[in-house]
């Protein structure tokens, strides 16, 4: 059987797998090797995220589910980041709250699994401007609801989370700043990845994967690739 | 706990993530609903498909898989109809024997799980000018090794059996000629699919399953969708 790997977030998860999106990219890399499993939910924080933990990783006993997974990313934060005085406040999860919340998810799945790989991922960079256009719910302020500077103290809580349990992380909000003009190459709409984005997600998963040994180097495939088949005897690679 | 929906198939199956493939696109439509499973193998043909249904397909004693699937698609006979005197006769499958392997594999999976829903998908027509640009191995003949007459039959052979077993049936040998320009517009080296092939697959496989009552109109949401969480008491969606 193949190993699973959870791919747990917000929106920038749930459409990875649109046109060129990190997810489907991922699952596309290990076509023969994982199984890249979506569980991403549009609009969630840190906080609606540990409500439904139970449901969205099932334990070992329910027949059906609940093998350990090879990996999970737990990519939250972009929605905890919501400015509490602005139109997407519901949204909105105080940063030690965040911080705690995280500490609780990563807590959860060490438990479940303890051999699991679990990947953090920090927010995005914002662009203000670019939010105004898009306001998930009506914007009467004319106020960003997010700030890239509010995103940053997340992203930096985020990183403080992986550190404190030896796990990677990929810091999402840094690393995309390197990128020139990344508020309009790297994101489509102020906050959700551009295809530059997406693969610049994927890049940073495999590589953290890669560093701990998951790779289509050292992972098995599933049944016989079509090079290793003998063409004067095609049936032989069958036979165990 | 989502129902998964199987992808059985070679080479045109294993890449449907890539891209804008028909797969990716399908677990992008049902992000919130289903689990999409990639089962391609490239090369395979149905006598090779059928030496590793057991293991594609565990059984349901085998806790942490095996729960019945939705549907599968089963997406055979590209390979199979290479032809025995060309350069890839090492994957050929005569035509009875192709429809045999067919009825075994519908078989098979309707005795494992009856109330799994099985869609059949023909070969898609074939470039023999474009396939000469990209022989699998080395063609010393200078002839292509698929033809667009071999693939027609073996759909037909295909649609054949779907109707022996009164199942859902995607006629791609057919439906893709319907195309203009289809050699270059649907196909990307005269057998694999291009972005528009690839629509086509994915726009026929919802259609057949929505005909099937399997659609976003009928199958549960996995958890409260951001626009059924009311800002003022967000909490309260999460509490049954």
């Amino acid at each position: 059987m193949r190993p699973n790997i959870y791919l747990f977030g917000d929106s920038i998860t749930e459409e990875s797998f649109s046109n060129g999106g990190w997810g489907a990219t991922l699952a596309h890399h290990f076509s023969r090797a994982v199984d890249v499993v979506l569980r991403g939910y549009s609009g969630y924080n840190t906080r609606w995220a540990l409500m439904v933990l139970e449901k969205v990783f099932p334990p070992e006993t329910d027949c059906g589910s609940g093998r350990a997974p090879l990996a999970v990313t737990v990519f939250f934060g972009a929605n905890d980041a919501c400015l509490p005085d602005r139109c997407s406040a519901f949204q909105h999860v105080p940063l030690d709250e965040y911080q705690q919340n995280l500490r609780s998810i990563v807590s959860f799945l060490k438990k479940r699994w303890p051999k699991t790989l679990v990947v953090l991922i920090t927010p995005p960079p914002i662009d203000e401007d670019e939010r105004l256009q898009y306001p998930f719910v009506e914007n009467t302020l004319g106020l960003p609801e997010r700030t890239n500077e509010a995103a940053g103290a997340y992203a930096k809580a985020c990183v403080a989370v992986a550190g404190e349990f030896e796990i990677p992380v990929v810091n999402l909000w840094t690393k995309m700043q390197d990128y020139p003009k990344w508020q309009k190459s790297i994101l489509r709409d102020g906050l959700h990845l551009s295809k530059g984005g997406n693969r610049i997600v994927f890049d940073e998963v495999i590589k953290t994967l890669r560093a701990k040994d998951m790779s289509l180097e050292t992972l098995p495939f599933d049944l016989p690739l079509i090079m290793d088949i003998d063409p004067s005897d095609p049936l032989k690679a069958f036979q165990n």
